[in-house]
């Protein structure tokens, strides 16, 4: 046992695969969840997914050593100052959010320095939302990056990471900003790719609409609520992804105007090659 | 049984597809294969996925009632003419590519009015090739294009309806032109933007592609020079199809731009009702 007592606030796709799998591993004697979507929460807690919840962050955090925001990422400042406002002295509050810049920034504004937060992000994720897809294998040998932050408790990078571990996941530590811009290029850049191929398909075609379009449209079917938050939080290193997509966009165009064999077969190569790399 | 004997012409994932479907659901007495890479023939033979191969084709063709070109699109038209040459009179010939136009094109000039040829198209595939791949449910319950072409037999078309829904498709016809620009945006626009997006991945970056990446790039796994051909064949739909795409992809980088939260959610919403109605 890592925790007594593991406090999820948001208890979402990824809140709910932290509580089965710190269920399933034994990381923590009790889980509790705090959320406003009480319906949902009512049904972790039925499923035992959950030990108990409250529909916000109030004096029950206390008990809580561990702390995890896993709420979209434009609420996630606002609950861990919430948080620390409840919790308990020893208290360590981490997050899961997919941009960590603009959060950090927020939090060196409002809690003091050596407080015990740290930035997490891990690398797993589906286009589904809600506890009802909560995995517990979801973190099983997937990468979770920590973003330490000078202003805050260095002990909190190893409690997180310890937590994370035995979670089942892979922990690497990587400055904030260097987090955003590669982010930016895995995760933010396909989400848009996939959301302006998915609109480009007249509705009429969607019969014709095979796995190959299935595949690399998949992501589009994320939450636009929180998309939007992440992009927005995370303009620049996204305009910096998109540049080079563009850049290869538009390679293929001209090899296509000019009817250029060698050209095409160059970008479908190197293509090949770099996603032949990534294994399956 | 539809017929005695059913020859594939190009045994690789598709052409191997269609002998285990065949075999499976008893569409015809003996399966023979043609082509040059003669282990992976041989290798066929040896799982019981064709009672003979030839390293070409030959005068053995003339046993067989259907005949299915299963090469690479360039090479289509060819192998149809060598095909007919050595057939029996009363032979389908019928293929599997992905482009039409051209093909048929090619095949008006070399055929004589009348031959029971009709292009066919399997919407079903991987990023994967060779025989090996292959797999007997992958016809099922998929959508096959037929284009039927005022040159050719007209009841090569109700027999190659009932060749691929014996084999457990669902058959659509469909103009050549009208397929090419459908396809040119279901299909070939996806492997287009997937190749420059894994393309545009720094090899540095590879150990942070999560499953998001991996799906959105799936497609550019697919072999360069079966690629190149479809492109350079289906150059002018496929330019047709890219125009919309950038499009959205400038939508997008506006709305970055301008922080606009309003029009990133519009963006973002419109991809995923358009994904949400394809369903997984």
């Amino acid at each position: 046992m890592l925790a007594g007592t593991l406090a999820i606030v948001g208890v979402g796709m990824i809140g709910g695969s932290i509580a089965l799998a710190a269920r399933s591993r034994r990381v923590a004697r009790r889980i509790v969840g705090y959320g406003p979507h009480t319906d949902a929460l009512a049904q972790a807690l039925q499923h035992g997914m959950l030990d108990s919840w409250q529909p916000s962050c109030d004096a029950t955090l206390a008990e809580a050593e561990a702390i995890v925001i896993c709420t979209p990422v434009e609420q996630i400042a606002a609950r861990a100052v919430e948080a620390f406002a409840h919790a308990g002295p020893g208290a360590l509050v981490t997050d899961v959010g997919s941009i960590k810049t603009a959060v950090l920034e927020d939090l060196r504004k409002q809690l003091p320095r050596g407080a015990s937060f740290i930035g997490g992000h891990p690398l797993a994720g589906s286009d589904k939302s809600g506890p009802r897809f909560a995995d517990v294998r979801l973190f099983e040998n997937r990468l979770v990056v920590l973003t330490p932050d000078p202003w805050f408790a260095p002990e909190a990078t190893d409690r997180a990471s310890a937590l994370w571990e035995a979670l089942g996941a892979r922990v690497t530590l990587m400055e904030a900003s260097e987090h955003d811009i590669t982010v930016g290029l895995t995760s933010h850049l396909p989400h848009l790719v996939a959301a302006a191929l998915a609109s480009a398909l007249p509705d009429g075609l969607r019969p014709f609409a095979a796995s190959g379009f299935r595949d690399t449209t998949r992501v589009a079917g994320g939450d636009a609520d929180l998309w939007t938050g992440i992009f927005l939080n995370n303009r620049a290193a996204l305009l910096q992804a998109l540049a080079p997509f563009v850049a290869q966009v538009a390679s293929f165009e001209q090899a296509l105007r000019a009817g250029d064999r060698s050209a095409l077969h160059d970008l479908l190569t190197q293509g090949k090659r770099n996603r032949d790399a990534l294994g399956s």
